[in-house]
């Protein structure tokens, strides 16, 4: 009997206007999804809020209770739209304080900017109880609270705060992917994909088909956590191919 | 007294494991966005979604029941892991039919190219009382079924599919914006911008922080469905800024 292995998993919500408005594409749900799965842990669901209370407190509530990790982007900076924190706090039931060492690191970052005001000191609030993740890009930290992790919308800082957290949380196997791609119609290998996963359990493949240079094909992402069934099924897929007639190309095209 | 404007809504759901592996970056968020304003429609919400029945039933029927319409991208095409149509078909509790202009349309597109199968016929598949999206992309068309839109999820044929219905899906305002840019870190003006978008009802003002050319700065976006009230707020922020020895720079930097 095979053991099962745990799967970790992580909600995300991104929270911002400027995200459901369309002026701002997003780059965190890739970067964080590419990250998670470094640390064993699959990305299970996102929800994209507005910058208001309610609509954050829900998906907050949602997302945490049925993962192991929530991760927020957005809403911590010190304008009158940054209301992240007022809002988890709110969903967790517990009050925003200000952080010593946050005040800390704010007061010593912004000595030679200006020096600290009201405004800025929002960036040291916190749902009470919370740990600090480190920014080395700017003073302002994001915010951990037991397994919910407060981040910055910008990507580039939320790429900071990711790096801080690499290796210090918990997760599973990795989920590993094998790509090929094929020049077909992916209309025509259907029940031969269909025909492949069934025969090698623990593996899923999914078809990505696309349009270039005149001709359509498609890529097939082969994945699992057991590296050994993962190889078996990717060289069963390529030989049924193969066998097609439809010679596929090792990392896709 | 100011007659209030009826705001018309819209819930996405991406449907999807190649955006929650980190696979494939995500686009038709900010597309579906930009277009939907053009329509007056907002976007309200967003959830991500992996190619499970289950995850798609909730997040179909969670969007549908608080939006004037859902829209859905990803999962139509022809192979084992296409199965959005089942799982909204569920979410409405109505069976699976094949659409016979869908069929015909397929047929059609597939006479020249191997001639039709199952697997392609898959495509035809529709919740029991839909219409069909044109898409002159491909022979497979998309889905309507009363408020809800089930669209491709490859970028440029969503397009295709939201060209085809443009103008035919009842909106009210769009929401209009402008955007100011200014070389200053927003927390130096947190304060002014509260104070102006409190002054301006009916104007929000989003602030976009960013670090480019060795300099902090931040763009200011003003967005409201009142040409002259936006108009306004926009002049009045201009000259808080000036007058706070920040010149603004219109358009944004």
């Amino acid at each position: 009997m095979a053991v099962i292995d745990r799967i970790w998993t992580a909600g995300l919500v991104i929270i911002g206007d400027e995200i459901l408005s369309g002026r701002t594409q997003d780059r965190n749900i890739a970067q964080i999804a590419l990250w998670l799965n470094l640390q064993g842990i699959r990305l299970a669901e996102v929800r994209v809020v507005g910058d208001t209370v309610p609509a954050i407190v829900e998906a907050v509530n949602a997302l945490r209770a049925r993962n192991d990790y929530l991760f927020t982007t957005g809403g911590i900076g010190p304008t009158h739209d940054d209301i992240t924190v007022d809002a988890i706090a709110e969903a967790l039931g517990v009050p925003v304080v200000v952080h010593p060492r946050a005040r800390q690191m704010l007061e010593s970052y912004y000595q030679s900017r200006g020096g600290i005001t009201d405004a800025r000191l929002r960036m040291a609030r916190v749902p009470e109880g919370a740990d600090l993740i480190e920014n080395r890009m700017s003073g302002a930290p994001g915010i951990r609270w037991q397994n919910i992790f407060i981040m910055a919308g910008v990507p580039h800082i939320t790429a900071m705060m990711l790096d801080a957290l690499s290796g210090a949380i918990e997760g599973g196997k990795p989920l590993l992917s094998e790509t090929i791609g094929c020049w077909v119609a992916e209309s025509e290998v259907a029940d031969l994909l269909r025909a492949t996963e069934k025969a090698h359990e623990g593996c899923q493949i999914g078809s990505y088909p696309f349009f270039r240079e005149g001709k359509v094909g498609a890529n097939f992402v082969i994945r699992s956590t057991d590296a050994v069934a993962l190889g078996a099924c990717r060289a069963d897929l390529a030989a049924r191919l193969t066998e097609a007639g439809r010679a596929p190309i090792d990392g896709g095209i």
